[in-house]
């Protein structure tokens, strides 16, 4: 393996560069800038062959390298890939950001420095509704007119606790101390740097659809106009075999065996089979694991066969 | 060592079996409760015999040994204890508590739920000002006077910051929406659940003076009230050799071994190799390695040479 | 939630309790034994509760529970619970188990004591023939009258390997020096703890038809005669939706549809379409992809459109 | 801050770029090069500035914030700092290096490929004897004539074990059996890629006294030659306040203290009343403390004060 030891350059994506320090704007006041990044699509392919013992191969081969690693979750050398990041963030959606635990973090300290002056303000049409079938989703708009006073309210509220923080600093509060009847919304700026395999986890939490529409909006950017950029062959294939794979489970795999042998009795008893047909007066009750495979058969284009 | 294949009963410690579920209570509305625990200072004994090849010793000389493991940082035996504790604390708290990524974390969850009713409050008498010599600190309070003013504007924006959260909760608005302006001192609660090396880390930092008040009370119950009581051995030899040492840079190394041979003068040109006694018009300027180090000349009794 | 706060017990499993410290045999002179664990299905339950702000409900929904975080990859409740083993591996096993680098790790040491005297060996009818189809595993197994001729020489390897072994501590050679030419196979003994969810991830990966026979051995072990007893829900849930489950890329979607749909030309086309029917004078040449999707066919009970 | 948000290049290090790809050569036949990096000291303060709410300042200024970062432990900016090496390292020396488990690794495979076929060979004069005082050590050399006769039969050794690696290839058995009777001190190779921060802790504990000597050597290149020139401020501060410091316990200062008053009487109680100063038939006995700190009387060049 030593004619392998020659001098090297570091990896450059030239899409990447060229976007590099530019912010991304996200909500009202926030933004994703990227600050340095390590590797490339190579670097992983590079990593994967040091395992296999082997050197450069075509660019074609080198592509279905990625997809193979990706499809079967070898995911080591997705790790040999790093991005810093600098972010501007309410606190509220840093506060789910920050429970992705595998990431280097520096954030802007309150104790330290005055707090940033400014909160996520909400639009009068972008207040939502609370979802019935989903206890922890949004799901629709209030309409204007209430949209308006609740977003008056918003503005009375976060001027009054910006006073308040005010009057403390200038009576001498501490910062620490200040600082604690801020809005949760409040901005805050953090370097968050993070190797592939960590982002794209974060990713396929944060894209999702029963992500917060707030945490949504910075995962879509980093997906869609940063990870796209930097790891092409990557991006396509996670969006493959990851956010848009489908998954079936022992029951629901004997219920298309047996649609896919047009067999429609048998699907209906291997779903009686596995509990998920309760019913309450003769009419099926509610069955969450049945509702979810009812939309996995959207996706495929069928219907359920007990409906 | 197959002699050492025997059955085994789960290790317990009867003086934390006796406080387990009892809160002890913290802030004016927080508390931290023992939940559950695997291991005790037998344990990291046992993980360091098996390195060894060892087996059984004597009680004195398993303190030895857990004395030598904390002193040379062999900290890999500390990992085999495990504890999980039910916090309640704000949120603001929390925020600087999470920043400890090596630990297990199941939170409350406000889009799922209700916020918690109850945002920590601040008596009139306990208004910190501002350290001017530590930019992240405090020191002292602010008068009464003054303390009683805050309070009560305090009390009155969190009583808003709720009435807000309960219009929008009443309009319809989806319970992650709603809860975006709530105090950032809001109590929240969670599982947090951690190995001992990794729990002394976090009392390392967050016990220490530098640490913000309300962390620090958390903290000290943790070390105090918990782990003194769960692994009394590994509780003393980390006081010892963590929490009351003193380090000594090269620097402060020349200027001790000048003054244990009683040379003053070498003492001090020790300090002035080191760019200790910057001076501006004859008179010492400051500089913050030696106000470092003249702090630690008060713990071992002697006055800077240079005063 | 202040009516929560009572006096707690340690969760205990009784059909954990009643294997503590009894090895589990694997391979020639290995073990497993469980020494301690925290926590157990009804932890798991706890954890996501507090999350959702509630308090205890029926086994039936307990269960259901656990099968939604499963299903939904809500991975942070399974870290509530941990388990500690005690194993003694081969040295060539142990290093694939290492990787796993979620864990709490101690192990005997050999530079501060004699190597364990006992090396892996192989029977005669245990050799296996390289995998022609899968560059990095193995298939079916030497004739015996081969393998009675490996196993001789190996016998004689490991033998002198010894020898020089004890030849060189009577030089007077140290232990850590000693050792290095030792077999890979030699075993060790270590303490390994770690939680459930990043057991889940390491048996995902071990128990597979692709892991090495040796760590598979550990691992199905440690599945099906551990965490079935310790957590019995969560062992059904990850048997259902991650060891059995099977999942679909879009293409694949698109040739399910169109076969549920009876369409055999456009599922045919959906692969073309993939770029899954590559030709070599007019014969389907080998494409991976293509390959294991005809493997899943076989899990539905059909053919593949295209054979 | 908005004026922060200009358009970036790349951080890069001339002192590492002109060294990239290019081989340390280590042990008989080891390697380490940097393949890429990502930061620099640069990035750290930046890094540190962001919480400060601070832009830039002054170089001086600059190597003052590492140094106080350092002295303090808040470690977190430092793991803005990423690093990749290539490495070439005995089995058994990687196998001490992996325990280190906050770094990204590929290592090649001897499952997939044929193992490297080199092993670690002894010169004749560098045979170490075991440590008297050091269970887990090494000290000085045994005698060149004894040294030749141990070099022969390790070389016979090798060669036997990959005679027999040849012979089961040859038969047709699978890779990742084949391997398993190897020396531990076959050579592998690895992508191997860290923080900083993490990198230092590495350093910490590998390039000091009681490492074993095959790993101190990959540490010391890694310390002295790369992070040297990579982070030269880092560096300098991390061999000042963290390798070349020196920690006193509360015992340890109580004699100190009692030698800077001139008191020697009264240092000699305080060891007394740690329990340092057992007696035998008058004589002192071995107590490991206390040698410890007869070690650092040396470093400040004073005699204990009871010898």
């Amino acid at each position: 393996m030593k004619e392998r030891l020659q001098d090297l350059e570091r990896l450059r994506v030239e899409a990447l560069d060229s976007i590099l320090g530019k912010p991304f704007r996200v909500l009202d006041d926030g933004f994703i800038r990227v600050i340095d990044y390590m590797g490339t699509d190579a670097s992983i392919v590079q990593a994967a062959r040091v395992a296999y013992g082997e050197g450069t191969k075509k660019r074609r081969q080198d592509e279905e390298l990625i997809r193979y690693l990706m499809r079967h979750r070898h995911t080591s050398p997705f790790e040999m890939c790093e991005i810093k990041l600098h972010l501007r963030v309410p606190m509220d959606t840093w506060r789910q950001w920050i429970r992705h635990r595998t990431a280097n973090v520096n954030e802007y300290s309150t104790r330290y420095s005055i707090a940033i002056d400014a909160a996520y303000a909400t639009d009068p049409g972008a207040w939502r509704t609370q979802s019935a079938s989903n206890r922890q989703g949004s799901a629709g708009f209030l309409p204007p007119e209430t949209g308006r006073l609740l977003s008056e309210r918003e503005r009375e509220l976060q001027e009054t606790a910006r006073s308040v923080y005010q009057e403390r600093l200038e009576a001498g509060v501490a910062r620490e101390q200040a600082r604690k009847d801020l809005p949760l919304c409040t901005y805050t700026e953090a370097y968050w740097k993070i190797d592939l395999k960590n982002l794209l986890n974060f990713l396929a939490l944060r894209m999702e659809a029963h992500a917060q529409e707030e945490i949504r909006a910075y995962a879509t950017i980093i997906g869609e106009e940063i990870v796209s950029r930097w790891c092409p062959d990557t991006w396509k294939a996670f969006r493959d075999y990851t956010m848009e794979s489908l998954t079936f489970s022992p029951v629901e795999q004997g219920i298309l065996a047996a649609l896919l042998a047009g067999d429609r009795d048998a699907a209906i008893a291997a779903a009686e089979t596995g509990g998920w047909l309760p019913r309450r007066e003769g009419a099926l009750t509610f069955h969450l694991e049945r509702y979810e495979f009812e939309n996995k058969c959207g996706r495929l284009g069928i219907a359920p066969p007990w409906m």
